[in-house]
């Protein structure tokens, strides 16, 4: 018997034709005789309605009622899957993050503090499966948090910590982690094995399969998960550590330079012009920003002579932008920049590979290849195991697929087939 | 300085334009000083969808996870109405019910047993504005739980009591309460003032304003309602008890014997064939409709001789048909029918007025116009107030209309106009 969370993303859940699919999966393991979580995305597109009609409502949104609004997506699904497995005489719960409680630090990016699991010991002690809306929790206050966009992957893995579970499953629209996206690169290959560290820099530089948070938490406490397709019974990508993957029978994983290729669409740039060039001006724009739980990653400062008047470029979050400026405007007089340029049309390209950390060569043929194609670079960033380049977004594609050929990662045909 | 509650229904909730609106006329309440509380319905066609979610997922669906996943429409525009109120510069915060809370009986057609109103007396204290989601609450094992279909009339009336309003004001899209149904009855009028018990009975029998629970409510705490359009600023209907708007200035109410004609297509008729005759027989049937909470309405059974097997034919809610159908076929082996006939194509037609207490020839009338048009009845019941008989449900709009102007109640052509 083994302790399990199954975590389902949104397009497994879109509907009820698939929600039995996944129904179907579960009480296959239930019936394996294991003690099952389940943690269920909305329905896919639903989020983004909601979060549509937030917006709507008024562009600077209240994060606690935005909380509300969001968090029944998941609430949704969670009472639709209990039904369903009910219905196919699996005895079946639900309980809302605020019925655990999941207790989450604050409103619309909460972290999860702690998770009570006396409740879901009491369903395991019953025979029943326990069913949980992924993405949100309770604050403090007692009011409806939530865990910000792709938080579910996070509940599913601070659920698996908390139940000390044996391993965490992530079924999802994809059958595992590739090299880089397939409908871009149709030569990506699927990796059988990765570690925290390498899916951690795949997944924060826009690989989209897990949620960069839910990799961090994972590793942090040594919770093996794996990423496996929803609708195919195939072997998917296991994520563990070093040593976890040493102990595990059947073929080495093979270590290329570069993993793989990722892609991220979600920044936007914020150029702020005419800075006066003092001391403390970069902490008075960032820490406000900071404060207001914005993400800011790609940093360019352009140079100029002392004493002159400089600007300043950074990436962060589109979804943070307007929250962003409102913060920015607050801070203009006191800060004292000039201007504020926005640009939603860029596109962050990363190479990524623990393989990287003793070669300097791959951001040199990284940019060499770029340019080769007449892609410009807006910004860098790099870290010991990957080489981060933002570029203007038409160009994604063909960047994805110029770096993948580039770094020897392409599949042989007959392979490229399976995956497509 | 006026307590208010407002209750708006789906149609008024339909989308972020609606909601804007709403939230112009809960501005207005507060700047001219009231403490309002706002009750709202999930957006119109919402909950349907949902329902259909559950019905899909399992026929015999869970009753605490049917109101896990029905109750998230009024979570939503709670959120979504708190988020345009602010965007207008109004402070307002949502309470969920298992915030407050308000406490409920049990699953999918609770009762309120109790509402605590110390969060609301803080958020008066404070200045603002409080959104209640309609319709839901939470039982003692701290599970959501939902009132029954159209039960945020009763959340409005319940919480309108609990913090001990001034008047309850139920905002729609008629704007008021008519003598029948104007979509079928162009000529119909509207009703300045109606009392608790006439409301009641109109509601009761399909009058669709408001819910009969909610009407039970008001009448038994004395609560003054208002029913009013959340489209046009026009006078709508007070509904008190008659010491109340006895007290109120302007045209005397005007006593016809027959107040208003209604309809109700909520029905469906169970017919069971072969039963002996024994007693007990029927206490075997309704006993446990009634402990699976399934209302029986109009009930008819056929005349046999002594000792031969009979006939019983009644009316429960169609959306509680298959619930009831499920806890006959428990009870045919002991109760001893032979076969279960349904029929959902039926309508309920009522004759209600104050005044029929004194009239014994309203009945006679309405059998009799009924009769000249070729409409069957296939049952009738009758109580002090109202005379109601149930037809093929084709002929609906036809028996309203006709019994509409042989009981006098048709609009002045100038009247009617304005009613359109």
């Amino acid at each position: 018997m083994a302790r399990i969370v199954m975590k389902f993303g949104g397009t497994s859940m879109a509907g009820i034709e698939r929600i039995r699919h996944v129904a179907e999966r579960v009480k296959r393991e239930a019936a394996a005789g294991n003690q099952v979580a389940v943690v269920v995305s909305a329905m896919a597109g639903e989020t983004d309605r909601l979060v549509q009609l937030c917006r709507e409502a008024a562009p600077l949104y209240d994060t606690r009622e935005y909380d509300v609004v969001v968090a029944s997506g998941e609430q949704v699904t969670s009472g639709l899957l209990a039904i369903t497995l009910q219905g196919m005489g699996v005895r079946a719960s639900s309980y809302m993050g605020w019925q655990l409680p999941i207790r989450a630090s604050h409103h619309t990016s909460g972290l999860i503090e702690e998770i009570d699991v006396e409740v879901l010991e009491k369903v395991f002690g019953d025979g029943r499966i326990a069913i949980i809306p992924g993405f949100q929790g309770v604050t403090a206050a007692g009011d409806v948090a939530t865990l910000g966009r792709g938080g579910s992957d996070t509940s599913a893995v601070a659920l698996a910590v908390a139940m000390k579970a044996d391993r965490c499953d992530i079924y999802t629209d994809v059958d595992g982690v590739y090299t880089t996206d397939p409908r871009i690169a149709p030569r990506a290959k699927k990796l059988d094995y990765v570690t925290y560290e390498e899916m951690l820099e795949l997944a924060s530089v826009g690989a989209k399969v897990l949620q960069t948070r839910s990799v961090s938490l994972a590793m942090r406490f040594n919770m093996p998960l794996q990423v496996l397709s929803s609708f195919e019974d195939r072997p998917g990508t296991l994520i563990a550590s070093e040593e976890q993957l040493a102990t595990i029978e059947g073929p080495k994983m093979e270590r290329n330079v570069v993993t793989g290729i990722a892609h991220d669409l979600n920044e936007a740039q914020v150029t702020l012009v005419g800075l006066p060039d003092q001391p403390g001006i970069v902490a008075g724009i960032f820490g406000p920003l900071a404060d207001a739980n914005v993400n800011v990653d790609m940093i360019v400062q352009s140079v100029t002579a002392a004493g002159h008047l400089s600007d300043l470029t950074f990436t962060v979050p589109r979804a943070a932008l307007a929250h962003s400026l409102a913060e920015l405007e607050k801070v203009r007089s006191t800060v004292g920049f000039t201007e504020i340029i926005t640009d939603t049309n860029i596109a962050k390209v990363s190479a990524v590979g623990a393989g990287m950390r003793s070669n300097a060569g791959i951001a040199a043929r990284m940019f060499r290849t770029l340019a080769d194609r007449g892609i410009n670079i807006l910004a860098i960033t790099t870290s010991e195991i990957k080489v981060s380049v933002l570029i203007a977004e038409e160009y994604t594609e063909l960047a994805v697929r110029v770096l993948h050929t580039a770094f020897g990662l392409d599949a042989a045909q007959d392979q490229a087939g399976a995956a497509a």
